[in-house]
């Protein structure tokens, strides 16, 4: 593990984005996303990622500088075709369009079709809770998750992300895929050589399985199985409710916007998944007066922190706590980076000519 | 199990609605909410709950006629103290205003304090999705949820139902404890003396538990431990994200009405548990044309139906389907109600004089 400063990051991620042939503000907010994901500590969604962005931009199945179709739009509303722009960028653009409608108007709803990868869905409902509004955004993925007693991969890890403000910076920061794992746990379960826990995923069959290696090639091949919703296997620990939770990210995501949903959702070797997204704000003081509405969150996230422990654990946290605490340790130690991360991210400089900035601690 | 008219149902609860108090409005309102359930085959929040709102009646811990006081209202919301009005009533009337705001401005919500129980959180969502909105209902409930790592209640049941309407009345309708299961399965377990499936509860060292008997004394006599938030104990298969839906329905219904949340919302001698609710209604033509729309959400649906099925099982399902062809069953057959409801409902009919409905089968 190694440690970067956070600026300098951001700005070796920038000038590779701009050497890709993304315009400055895309890159800008490329690189923000990115890097705030492992300044937070969630180093799946974060610049080991860079490389795909890199095969995407060199490919041509991503570009740059593309601008979105405005579908409807209301003082409230907006749908957008994304056109296949880059998701990040887009995406912020598209929150701060929605502050904007909330500002004026109390809420803001945007759903948006044909949109990129956008990184960690908690970034853009924090931009609405650091406006003293409740945030919401979602996405759909790639198909990988099987319904409650199917086989086949319906829907994806469809996140659901809601942010509500506390006072001095805390935010209830919900950002939570709506299968049990993503695909990336089922990895490190298979590089590690361990068998999967039971209510992680099912084979072809529709049973539960413990294999790795076999589920990452079925799902590789679309030969059946993949990943069972928040609640596992069954009805018995409500795997139903995670699975209607995912059908329901599709339904506000692509549903709304007439995009691509369901089973449908997957990558091709001409285009990324095309996926879609939905982002809400709603104005605090639609409902009481935000300094005191913020108090009350206050006090309901210190009654959490402040009740008592299970054996062998230290602490209660609320979502979206460990990430605020990641993220202010990075602030001043700078952002973690696994060293396999750290060399490839000096390989896809060199090749750019763009040097990697030296490591805080190592 | 008997099968009754469900009209005739209706008529009978909301005479005894009537002979212990409740004005005419409420006494149908709360009638055709709990036989809703029944119709449905959620026989947990059904008729079979008829004696505690004659108990709450008759001692005065719940009355009918109260009215709620406006504490904030824009054209796009309303915040209610709803001065421990009968829930179920109050919660119809909102969800009117809710959609009626919608009708006029796009969307509306309500958050209300101070209410009662207010039955199946499903019945106010899919109110706005017969009028082609997205319909929302939350509530939070006296607490007897576990917070991941922790070992005392700090959050209720705490549902969450979303309802979005497809073509020729169906409607996707999750309508959810945010919980892995509800007190009631817990003491159905108690009765038939099976131990609880892993997943399901923690002891007060927040240990998991299958003892029901003991879990339902320690939780009686509030000595720590108690439910699992959706995906179980710690984080393995993501009892941290049920626990965040969790809190976020405190947040929605209790934060944002200024009401009680978290370990404060309890049941006590002299009053119901004075719980929170959130409503809300996004009109759907405020990103597509509806009958698009929903001919979207029927194909999304079909394809979920039409899915490949595990060994074992018959169909892939979607949220609200089981309940729907519960209900079309019910309007042919009858309401089922167990024998033991049966003979309950008679009886609180004849201390009232009122005379149950004959049986439709039995």
């Amino acid at each position: 593990m190694e440690r970067i400063d956070r600026n300098a990051l951001e700005r070796f991620c920038t000038e590779v984005f701009i050497a890709l042939g993304l315009p400055r503000d895309e890159a800008l907010h490329s690189a923000e996303i990115l890097v705030r994901a492992d300044a937070r500590g969630i180093a799946s969604h974060g610049v080991a990622r860079l490389w795909r962005y890199e095969n995407g931009l060199r490919l041509g199945i991503m570009s740059g500088g593309i601008e979105p179709t405005v579908l409807r739009e209301t003082p409230i509303s907006l749908v957008l075709d994304a056109n296949g722009a880059m998701g990040m960028s887009l995406s912020r653009k598209t929150m701060e369009r929605v502050i904007g409608k909330a500002e004026t108007s109390g809420v803001g709803f945007a759903s948006i079709r044909n949109s990129n990868h956008f990184g960690i869905a908690g970034y853009y409902s924090e931009m609405a809770a650091r406006s003293d509004m409740i945030g919401i955004a979602m996405t759909n993925t790639a198909a990988l998750g099987v319904p409650t007693f199917g086989t086949a991969a319906m829907f994806g890890t469809n996140p659901i992300a809601v942010a509500l403000p506390g006072n001095d910076g805390r935010i209830f920061s919900l950002d939570m895929s709506t299968t049990s794992v993503t695909r990336g746990k089922i990895e490190v379960y298979n590089r590690e050589g361990n068998p999967l826990p039971s209510g992680w995923a099912v084979d072809p069959a529709g049973k539960v399985t413990g294999d790795a290696a076999r589920l990452l090639d079925d799902m590789l091949f679309q030969r059946g199985g993949g990943l069972l919703p928040l609640g596992g296997a069954g009805e018995e620990l409500g795997g139903h409710k995670g699975y209607g939770l995912a059908v329901l990210v599709d339904l506000m995501t692509a549903v709304l916007s007439g995009g691509t949903f369901g089973k449908s959702v997957m990558d091709s070797e001409a285009t990324s998944a095309r996926v879609c997204h939905f982002f809400g704000a709603i104005r605090l003081d639609l409902f009481r007066d935000p300094k005191e509405l913020k108090s009350d969150v206050d006090t309901l996230l210190s009654e959490l922190n402040g009740s008592p422990v299970a054996e062998g654990h230290e602490k209660v946290l609320w979502a979206g706590q460990k990430e605020q605490e990641a993220e202010a340790r990075s602030a001043v130690e700078g952002v973690p980076l696994a060293a396999n991360v750290v060399s490839r991210l000096k390989s896809i400089g060199k090749g750019l000519g763009i040097a990697f900035p030296g490591s805080l601690s190592g």
